[in-house]
């Protein structure tokens, strides 16, 4: 990929040269931040517009205040999200998606809308395989 | 999540229950199958058609045998590959997306593919904030 090599190239021509996501490769770390469980559940949450610390936390149901604090840390880093700060008593600190944010937190959206849609598929496939080999026994 | 609840539901739905991608959501599982190092390797590689394990493993540059086969045993047992085996000596296995890997494997690329494009504008920002970070010690 662009970053682990001399070249700016494509996914495709990455994957023929066996570039892609290489392993010290550091666009893997960034992919890895947006398809993490509390990444995806963040950018999923800002798809909907602006939301303070406490908004989110509310909404990613089960995240713990420093998974949060790191998560959102790390898509603020990699230009997913901006923090904008108020100087009030108590801080007032709001997140939004960046143009970059939004393009990614849709397709992430798609992809796991995709796969939540076809669980009940997959769920019926797994249970069908499981049974054929209890059956086989 | 469907998976997760008594009742189908969509991804907003569950979104505002709280339910999606809780830590014991089985359909959790299924997503990180797809965008785990490997996995999306894997999709992206078979988007261009049937494949023998072997040529799987060439493109697919470091993987180990092991990890390779965990990998596509995973992605057939969700339902988006399928492997066929010839009765021939050696044994000949193949490879193919399913319906749902197709649509599935088309999402990751696209997800993949922005952030290999985005990479060097996310670069040049990291280095941006690492240097304004260094330059306010």
């Amino acid at each position: 990929m662009s970053a682990c090599s001399d070249q700016p190239a494509s996914l495709a021509s990455a994957l023929q040269r066996g570039a892609l996501f290489a392993a010290n490769c550091p666009s893997r770390t960034v992919f890895k931040h947006v398809t993490s469980l509390w990444g995806v559940l963040v950018l999923i949450v800002l798809l909907a517009g602006t939301h303070r610390f406490s908004e989110i936390r509310r909404k990613v149901n089960g995240v713990s205040e420093k998974m949060l604090a790191q998560t959102l840390q790390n898509l603020e880093a990699d230009g997913f999200v901006l923090r904008k700060v108020y100087p009030v008593v108590p801080p007032h600190v709001e997140y939004t998606l960046t143009a970059l944010g939004e393009e990614t937190a849709r397709h992430v959206y798609a992809l796991a809308e995709l796969i939540e849609r076809s669980y009940p598929q997959i769920a019926a496939l797994q249970n069908a395989q499981q049974a054929g080999a209890s059956a086989s026994r």
